[in-house]
This record gives structure tokens, C-alpha cells and sequence, in this order.
């Protein structure tokens, strides 16, 4: 494929000394955009049609999202890898031994794709969202980035596709939107919530009561809008006060649309 | 077209009970992406390729950025809809008489689209990057959304397009991301840039010089990446350090990517 344009603005000097093989594969890293496969962009598309390998992480024994929304596009799955996690989130992500497993896993499937990448084959990474905004993908870019060439295709985030559905710009004037992980301690929550314009919460889980008290604290319950699933099958937008404290998924997020300058 | 979806979690009652004529069409915020055709999405192109009028904003005499961006896609120029800004940058943004001006701009423009959505025109605005982050669209949105049906259709960010090409990561494990207009006060930058693990300043232009003395006093000069036009032709990415200060274009920004959680 034509466009192996990555620019890093402080390459490793060993970068551009390093060899490379003619038959060298190359790396992809394609957005997969928020959910529904029409907002795939015409890169990701082309990418999707013609890469060799179709790589997705899953949860053992289930399908990735990512690979789910390239249904649309991907017809043989011959071509398809999946990367299953060792663990599920039942360890705190930041517990030596989580952190050790999935050090492991990294280590593990990068040395395999290293294998097709150093057979000539081009091997997509399916990421959710945009691939350099949180996510899997980055820890195998970091791996294999100095050996193969790599496109990286972004995406439209799933935040994007969240205040899409939702129906409220996030941003107007000169507002500071901050987006936040809602695995941090609730009074660095506040802390963020109080100095910002707009937010953007993720990976709310079963983070959400904690992240309900800590909008009330900083007195931005009101404005909160929680959505599910945005752009997928399933979808879920509601004003964050209508929506109960059990069972917020992985694929959900908490909205709070700024207020600035309008014209 | 088949997907008016737009979802308002708290539309005011008005909206449900408005009564709509068979004939009307729908307005479209056409998400154009950072720059390079090939990151529309496969909806941004079939919107573009079917919508009665394309409109964009411009600088008066000039064409706007957006518009460029749907030459890939866009072949007969009669469907143009240009809407120059009454005025440049020369006032600053929060100047009553800037204000005025640019409301009354909006108020023209919107009573002019409102004429072809009532007359059955499918009118779509063509916005750069996500419409519903920051930008002009948004003001029309407000001022047609309750009488009209919309659609808006996200796109891939201008940041998104920058930290691509960038070839970094901008986020990694619980980092905290901020997103700052470089119009803010100095002291203001300063302190969102020490809270942050992660910073996007956008708006750059003429603020460079202070953006570059925020950053130096936040103690993150040496992690910050200036990219201009970002995947669109003329594309500069460069360590801010070795960026002068003199001349950055609209078009730019500077990253500070994260540092967090690398298994
Ligand atoms: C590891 S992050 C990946 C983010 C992704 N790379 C992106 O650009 O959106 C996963 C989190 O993204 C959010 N998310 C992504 N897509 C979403 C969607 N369609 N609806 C709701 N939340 C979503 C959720 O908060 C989820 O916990
Ligand atoms: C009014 S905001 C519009 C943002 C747009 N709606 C988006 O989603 O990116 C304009 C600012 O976006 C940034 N920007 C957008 N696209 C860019 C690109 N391709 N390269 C550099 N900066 C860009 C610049 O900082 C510019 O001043």
C-alpha cells in the first residue's frame, strides 16, 4: 500500500539507520471509528479490504467490538487474528501482577506479528475510536514501530460518536474540555471537573456511582449526560440523573457539554 | 436520506410537538475531517455527494478550508454555498462589536438556509474535523435545530489528524487529557497545563509566543510537538523547540502527548 507516512518528531537516531527488508510488511493501525461501520473512514475502508491480516483484541472466547463494526467491510474471515486478553478487569490495572500479564501478552503477540510483518505481510490492527487516544493498539506499536514501516489511520473517537448521538456540541468558543479516566481516585475527579468547561469521562464501568458523587461535588450533575453504546446497536443517551447506578458497560462514557461563547 | 437521527437528551417541548411539512429538508453538519480526502467518512461522503447545497465559510475572496476537502468528492461546483465571515481576526473574539457582527452573520445565514430547508433542500455544512468540537456550525445548528430535522455526522478530529502524523500516542492508560484554546490568559494555560498528564492547545496562531512561554513555565517545552496543516498539503511537524515563534497559521497546534501506564 501506497502511504507508510508516519513522521515521529524525535525518532530513535537507530530509526533511520535501520535496514529493511524489500518483502517487509507493514503495521496498521486502523481507526475503527465509534460504532456504526458508516463512519469508517475511506482510508480505513481500503485498508480493511486489503491488509493481509485482520488482528482484534477480545475477551477469551468473544468477539472484539473493533472486529464487529468490520463487518460491513470484511466478507472472508480467513484473514482474521484474534488477540485475546489474559485477564479480565478483575485486578486493579495497576497491580504488578495485571501489569506483568499484560506485559507478557504484548510481548507475546508483538513477537508473532513481528513474524507476518517479517514475512511480507501486512497486518491491520483493529482499534476502536482512534488508535492513538487510549487503547490496545499503542503497546504494539511501541514494540514493532522501529522494525516495519507503519500507517497509522485515525479515527473519529468515541467521543465524537457519543456527543454526536447525544445532540449537543461539547465545545463552543474558548472552552477547556478535559477528558478524564474514570478509574482516577474521586477528589482528583473533582479537582478536574471544577477547573474545566466541558468534560469528557470514560471507561466508566463500574466507576460510575464514584463518578456520579464527584459531578455532584463539583456541582455539574445537572449538565451530565451519560450515553452507552454510541453509535452501535443498543444505544443509550440519557441525562445522567435518569440513569441508575447499576450496570454501566465498558462501552460508556459521561458527557459535559460546555457553555461557552455563542454568538 | 434515511437517518435524521439526532437524539437531544433534554429538547425543549417545543421541539416534539412542532408540526413539520412533508417537504422539508434536512440540514447536515458534514464532519470534513483534518484535512486529507481519505479521512471523510464513508457517511461525509455520500451526504456530500447527494445534499442540494454545500455550504462552507470562508474569508471573504478566499475559499475555505473544508471546501478544499470535498474537492475529492465534490464535481459539480453548482450546489456552492460560500458563507464569508464578516470579519477577520483583527478584533479580539470577546469585543462587543465582534460579537455583534458575527451574530448578526449567523442570524443572516441561518434565515437564508432556513429558506432552502423550507423549500425541501437537503443543505449540508461542511465542517472541518468533528462539527460538534469548537467551530462555526454549531452556531447555525442552535439557531435551525428546532425547526428542522439535522443530522450531524462526526468526523476525525484536526487532533486526531496531528497526533497521527505526529506519530505519537497521545494518551496512554489513566492519563488526563486537556484540550486548550491558546486564546486563554498565560497564567491560565499554565495552570491547566500542570494539572494535565496530556495537552492539546489549539487555535494557535499569534498566540505562539505565549503558548511557548506557558508551556516552558508548566516544565513541558521539551515534550511539546508543533504540527501544522496537519495531513492536508504544506504539512509541518516539528519538536516546538525548534519551531521560531514567528508565523504560525491558523491551521496548527501544539501536542504535549502523555506519558502514562506502558505494559
Ligand atoms: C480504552 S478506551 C478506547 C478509546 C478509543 N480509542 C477512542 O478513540 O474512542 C475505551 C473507552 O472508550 C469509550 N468509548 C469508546 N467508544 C464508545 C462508544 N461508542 N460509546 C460509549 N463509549 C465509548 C468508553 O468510555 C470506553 O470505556
Ligand atoms: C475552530 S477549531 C475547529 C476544530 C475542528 N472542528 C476539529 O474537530 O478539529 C480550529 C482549530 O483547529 C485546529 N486544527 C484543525 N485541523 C487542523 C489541522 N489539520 N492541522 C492543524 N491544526 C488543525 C487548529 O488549532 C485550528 O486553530
Amino acid at each position: 500500500m501506497e502511504r507508510p507516512h508516519e513522521l515521529p518528531p524525535a525518532a530513535p537516531a537507530a530509526d533511520e539507520a535501520a535496514p529493511r527488508a524489500a518483502a517487509t510488511g507493514t503495521l496498521y493501525g486502523v481507526g475503527m471509528g465509534p460504532g456504526d461501520p458508516d463512519y469508517l473512514t475511506v482510508r480505513a475502508v481500503r485498508v480493511l479490504e486489503r491488509a493481509h491480516h485482520l488482528v482484534h483484541f477480545c475477551k477469551a472466547g468473544r468477539r472484539g467490538n473493533a472486529r464487529t463494526i468490520a463487518d460491513a467491510v470484511v466478507r472472508d474471515a480467513g484473514r482474521e487474528w484474534a488477540l485475546p486478553y489474559p485477564l479480565t478487569t478483575e485486578l486493579p490495572p495497576d497491580d504488578p501482577a495485571y501489569v506483568a500479564a499484560l506485559a507478557a501478552f504484548y510481548d507475546d503477540a508483538a513477537s508473532r506479528l513481528a513474524d507476518a510483518l517479517g514475512a511480507g505481510r501486512d497486518v491491520a490492527i483493529l482499534s476502536e475510536g482512534d488508535p492513538f487516544f487510549y487503547g490496545s493498539f499503542m503497546h504494539l506499536w511501541r514494540r514493532l514501530k522501529d522494525r516495519f514501516p507503519v500507517e497509522v489511520v485515525p479515527g473519529v473517537t468515541g467521543m465524537s460518536g457519543c456527543w454526536t448521538r447525544a445532540g449537543t456540541p461539547i465545545t463552543w468558543g474558548d472552552d477547556v474540555l478535559t477528558v478524564l479516566p474514570a478509574t482516577l481516585p474521586r477528589a482528583r475527579l473533582v479537582a478536574h471537573l471544577r477547573a474545566a468547561d466541558a468534560a469528557v469521562v470514560m471507561k466508566l464501568g463500574r466507576h460510575l456511582p464514584k463518578v456520579r458523587a464527584a459531578l455532584a461535588e463539583a456541582g455539574l450533575l445537572a449538565r451530565a449526560v451519560y450515553v452507552e453504546r454510541g453509535t452501535m446497536a443498543g444505544e443509550v443517551v440519557a441525562a445522567l440523573a435518569d440513569k441508575p447506578d447499576d450496570g454501566a458497560p465498558y462501552f460508556s462514557m459521561v458527557l459535559v457539554p460546555g457553555e461557552g461563547r455563542r454568538p
